[in-house]
């Protein structure tokens, strides 16, 4: 006999397979369930079904969206185009509530490593885009590490010669950190990409 | 506008209802969701609903069960009772496959600072069951805090006039632990209670 009775062990199975999700932390989610109304159990499975039958990629940008075109593509200056890898990262800038221009995001970076090339992710989708004409800047807004670079100065190689300005988020040294707990890495390329005041 | 969409945010909120899940975390799971199949995201909303309407409680030990008496109550030798807080103790307890008796779960413990008096847990059921006859110990494995001790205390004092053995899991420093780094309470504890050897 197994020590829990199928339908929780069935939930504890499911949880686990959230990402970080042990089975101690499962079991916790699984008796947090239980202990729900039913209305309230209803409500949760529905939100999860409900995402990912009403939740696509924009055709444009590949962001998520309920509709064909998201709303930042219909609504927002095309002018600049900003490129991220996940669209995670959207979320990360749209909170700042400061860029009015749209997004690209390129499901993924160029990581010869895992064999992901250029052609994997959606650069060719981005090329088309700026094809049609109106873009002046491409950020490229890849993470700082070794693939996002890459893929940021790969793009930028490609949009260049197109007389497209391309940019990268500044590196340094976080805002209200302190030179002392700063990573090496991070300290060496502050002091190297140092600018004039 | 905001940042997520609205099945995105529905299902963000509803992850958030978890125990010790934030913004961020209930963000990662939702993406986990969307990047499931539509049979495997349909399979855990089924878990769900699945769980909470087959798992009741056990009309004889409060333990969850999908019957109306659970298998441990069925198959388990009654001579002695496992006194727990909560249906999740049970399961820590069959993991050791070790105990071949039954269990009793409180459903809380006695805590007269947030107002659970020994009439708010299942002390009344635990008695019932004695009446029934044939137990020969009651095995008192609440918590070793302040209302675990004071639970175990006011149900061994009811049941020991009955002539039933009352017992309580033993404390003293965790095996492979050491003593340098056994916390205070502990470790007084330990030498208090120290065995002859």
């Amino acid at each position: 006999m197994d020590v829990y009775i199928e339908p929780i062990g069935r939930l504890i199975n499911e949880f686990s397979k959230l990402p970080g999700v042990g089975k101690k932390t499962a079991q916790r989610y699984a008796y947090k369930v239980i202990s729900m109304t039913g209305e309230e159990a209803q409500a949760f499975a529905d939100a999860i079904v409900g995402a990912k039958k009403k939740v696509r990629y924009c055709s444009v940008c590949g962001n998520f969206t309920e509709h064909d075109v998201c709303d930042i593509c219909k609504e927002r200056d095309r002018r600049t185009i900003c490129v991220v890898k996940e669209p995670k990262d959207v979320i990360a800038l749209e909170k700042l509530r400061e860029y009015k221009g749209v997004y690209h995001v390129l499901h993924g970076v160029i990581n010869p490593m895992e064999g992901v090339g250029p052609n994997d992710i959606r650069i060719r989708e981005l090329l088309a885009r700026i094809a049609e004409g109106g873009v002046e800047e491409v950020i490229l807004a890849t993470n700082p590490d070794v693939e996002g670079d890459a893929t940021a100065l790969y793009i930028a190689k490609l949009v260049k010669p197109l007389g497209i300005k391309a940019t990268r988020l500044s590196r340094g040294i976080p805002i209200g950190s302190e030179l002392e707990y700063t990573d090496d890495v991070t300290l060496s390329r502050a002091f190297v990409e140092r600018k004039e005041i």
